[in-house]
């Protein structure tokens, strides 16, 4: 049987940073042809980074693009690499318009390009409104094997190019992704990858980008199915790594170069196949290496690992060395800056406790302890003194009285955050954002919101787990038991606790869950079970929080899905699921 | 020749709003029977207010919308209008899920609905991912002649439905739009109503929203081309108004329903003709009334509406009363505040001085001037106690001391909006907010930015045109002289003003024009002939500034093109069209 070595470079690359990324594509090609891999694919827009919205729009981008595509074919040949098949991810340009593209790089040259077919437009993607749709299908025979390359979604949508592959016959399909994380996001992939194999009728390799871009966090979870539909072989999530797995196929000697029309009620042209001859000998019979296979990590360590993984890529990134926030004393700044420490150290991370008139003494000791915990940066900056001043000024009163304190607090951070460079975090969850119990300018200022998608009832959970699995690693458990076991308050007034003015937060969570993310309303939260006058309440506070925060812009919205976008709906829209 | 009256209802609707929508319809068609219209037509999307965003995905919403078109046609024959054909637009859903749909209600019943075929993706719009196209072709032969409709989108794209409704042969096209203001986008729109008529080979009726939804304006602007592609009636810009027209029209005879699939690289399938009989008899003949010919405005008058319409439909469609922002004595809120007063009425105005150390003495005075010519509240709220504390306990220096200043006016204007119940106005120009030459959390605070896609160049233009205005009416030019004649500054610090860091208004507008709103990069406009170090320095604020914008969300964003929305970038970015 015909052998291959390939190596599937699971990266974090970064939008906009060609240089950068493409450094990353010779470092990590040399490191797999040293590990004597024949072909190494990257992942999806590698070289421009992904997602980048309207940057598909600017012509000086695509030209830089294709720039160093080309540059880089003839340095991986100068740097000894010119073997190897090497597919990378880029943004292409033509008469139609942007691409989202797949290049084959071989002896110093680019020997064929794809580009994505399926151009997902639901939920975090926009691929339809910034790429023209590809139609052709290159394959390449090397070392005797042919070899087809697909883009991500490709394989999510029933009769696309994989099927086309099958129809014509390949012996091995190269999937490059840059596929977004969600909770249990394996559930749909494996299924999906191991199908889209048995299709094919060859192997797939399914290699995806790992790290964070803005509000979207990529797992890796790099993946090879057999031709019989089995996973063979997995790279471990959310670390940059280098899966070389060898695998051994059944060389077809296809000839054929055109697929029948699916038939549909949108009749597409027959795929444009092209096969191209690189290298018609099968490599020398090799004794292959073991499979590697990582274990996927279990529910609670895998959503710590995507909100560290969100935080410290976009910190770093943005080329921020250090944050700062408000330490309250309780659950949701104690998770945030737990998160905060593990993924910056604890050097980088700048505790305030800002205490006002109503913090409570166990607030003050609590965020100290917090700190003390996580070898952190504190200081203890008071804000009475200028609460009272717009108090006694303005007259403020009641909820007005409330918000200045928030408000003072979020510019007290920003001065802190301009004198001495640190970025601002926001500390809200997404059931207190969901409903509005927040403070628009207050204690939703910040560049970046850690927990903004996990509902109170998992900020909970995750402390449990963070403390529980530092006890069984002999270290210090971070967050202090009271702040864990205390009712939430954003004491603000006298005495107030969450629950005076919602409903508990195991029923609300699930009751946001099935409006926000799901698409049910009011009749089927009813029927479900939940108290009517319960769903009602609910769902006017969503609705009121999600205009209040439209209008008022900032940057801690609710997202769609797990990490995913902010819901994409208009400010003025009087539609109510219930009477407001 | 067969005559027919046609009404074309340009109504100001609004989203999610669908009892008030439906009223709208109701209210309208009666008044267009009762001047005897045989038509009536509304704007795209009516029923449901546009652009309504991921509000497609909802089920509960949907059948809301279904629900409110079969009460609305029931409704209609109940108020004595079932003889009419009334079009409207409305959200439909179906197994291939939501459509942008046009109904045509006749005798108590939905006749026939038409879906809209071209679903534009870039730009403002989104109705690719929100919608699915449709391949219908309704015809509805009505009084002896052949109607046709199209939405908006079909006739912007060559070998549209229209093209194929000429191919078939009808005697009347009708078109609803929901098209926004651009400025002089009637250059683009009466080209093209003008030549689809030609290709239709009957007239077209274009019935265009008017009013503001968010950040988007729509200009109304409704006209009809005669089949020989002339513009024989038109209504007026940015009001609610009915053009009544009479029509003589050849009636066909028509029987045709197939269409010649259009060639090209998609092969769509043949539109579906559907013909529906529903009056085979003319209208006898009668006297026909003038046709209509409403003049457009002349620019700077176009762009005062458009930026009243926008502040006004914002306040009011989203249930606020009155604005409150602060009177700085400079060109950006005196302008602000006019249109404020213009669009609500000096008495739901209230401006506040917020003098710190570094303000001038013509500053306060130009600002309580503006107040008086405006007859508008006005108070004056020192911020150099609350300042002085910030700076004092925090030890703030340089850019973090002037941006306290700021910051501290946002939080006292939010603190005021909380206690009185006003919506916040943030005053920044395009050029400022292009260049970051404004605070996050600062003056960038607030629910809209009246000015936010207005040049500064534009803003004296506009400021002058408004004050010359008013003295041809008698009356007392609203914005102090000073405030138009004086160097701009932000006076955060001692003798500052704008061009200590920036390069002239005259200059820096047209770079940023052609960076921003134009694909021109660092090479283009240094071959324009613009100086190269000038260019390189604005392309580095530009950058920098949206960084810093997207970084720290918040309201006051640039936009992409006049009126339309914010360019969608990410936040993590590295790509530079020069060095940073």
């Amino acid at each position: 049987m015909p052998q291959l070595r390939i190596a599937l470079a699971q990266v974090n690359t970064c939008v906009g940073d060609i240089t950068g990324n493409t450094t990353l594509v010779r470092d990590w090609t040399r490191r797999a042809v040293q590990d004597g891999a024949h072909v190494v694919a990257f992942p999806e827009m590698a070289l421009s980074g992904y997602p980048i919205e309207d940057l598909t729009q600017r012509k000086s981008f695509a030209a830089a693009n294709r720039d160093a595509l080309e540059r880089l074919a003839a340095d991986l040949r100068d740097d000894g690499c010119g073997d190897a098949l090497v597919i990378v991810g880029h943004l292409g340009r033509d008469d139609e318009g942007p691409r989202n593209s797949a290049s084959l790089l071989h002896g110093g040259e680019v020997v064929a390009t794809y580009d994505k077919h399926h151009l997902p437009n639901y939920g975090v993607f926009d691929d339809a409104r910034n790429f023209a749709a590809g139609f052709d299908l290159p394959i390449v025979k090397f070392h005797g094997l042919d070899v087809g390359v697909v883009i991500c979604e490709d394989i999510w949508q029933n009769g696309g190019p994989v099927t086309a592959l099958g129809k014509v016959g390949v012996d091995l399909v190269m999937c490059i992704n840059a596929s977004p994380y969600e909770r249990a996001k394996a559930d749909q992939r494996v299924p999906l990858v191991t199908a889209r194999a048995v299709e094919a009728g060859a192997p797939l390799a399914y290699v995806n980008l790992v790290g964070a871009q803005d509000e979207l966090v990529f797992d890796g979870d790099s993946m090879i199915s057999s031709a019989a539909g089995e996973i063979i072989s997995r790279a471990p999530q959310f670390t940059e790594h280098l899966l070389v797995a060898d695998l051994e196929m059944a060389a077809g000697g296809y000839t054929s170069t055109t697929v029948p029309p699916e038939p549909g009620p949108m009749q597409l042209p027959a795929f444009d196949v092209h096969r191209t001859v690189l290298n018609p000998d099968p490599v020398p019979a090799y004794e292959p290496l073991p499979l590697p296979q990582a274990e996927p990590l279990p529910d609670a360590a895998e959503v710590w690992a995507a909100l560290v993984t969100g935080l410290r890529d976009y910190v770093h990134k943005n080329g921020a060395k250090s944050v700062t926030f408000g330490f309250s004393g309780g659950i949701d700044s104690a998770v945030c800056a737990a998160l905060a420490v593990d993924a910056l150290g604890p050097d980088a991370v700048h505790g305030v406790s800002m205490p006002s008139v109503y913090s409570s003494e166990h607030s003050r000791s609590d965020a100290a302890e917090l700190a003390r915990r996580l070898g952190c940066h504190f200081e203890v900056q008071p804000v009475a003194d200028m609460v009272e001043i717009y108090v006694r000024q303005l007259e403020l009163t009641g909820l007005a009285e409330e918000n200045i304190q928030a408000r003072v607090r979020g510019m007290l951070l920003m001065a802190l955050s301009n004198q001495h460079g640190h970025l601002v975090l926001a500390t809200g969850n997404k059931t207190e954002l969901a409903v509005g119990y927040s403070t628009i300018y207050g204690d939703a200022v910040g560049a970046f919101a850690p927990i903004k998608d996990v509902p109170k009832t998992l900020v909970w959970e995750l402390a449990e787990w963070r403390n529980s699995d530092a006890e069984k690693r002999g270290e210090i458990p971070p967050i202090p038991e009271s702040s864990i076991t205390k009712p939430p308050s954003a004491e603000l007034r006298p005495e107030q606790t969450d629950q005076d003015s919602l409903p508990e937060y195991d029923v609300l969570d699930v009751v946001i869950d099935g409006y926000v993310e799901g698409d049910k309303g009011y009749a089927d939260l009813v029927s479900d079970g939940f108290d009517a006058q319960l769903v009602e309440r609910v769902l006017q506070l969503v609705d009121r929080a999600e205009f209040k925060r439209r209008q008022y812009p900032l940057g801690t919205k609710i997202t769609f899905k797990a990490f995913g976008r902010d819901r994409r709906l208009p400010i003025t829209n009087r539609w109510r699921e219930v009477s407001p």
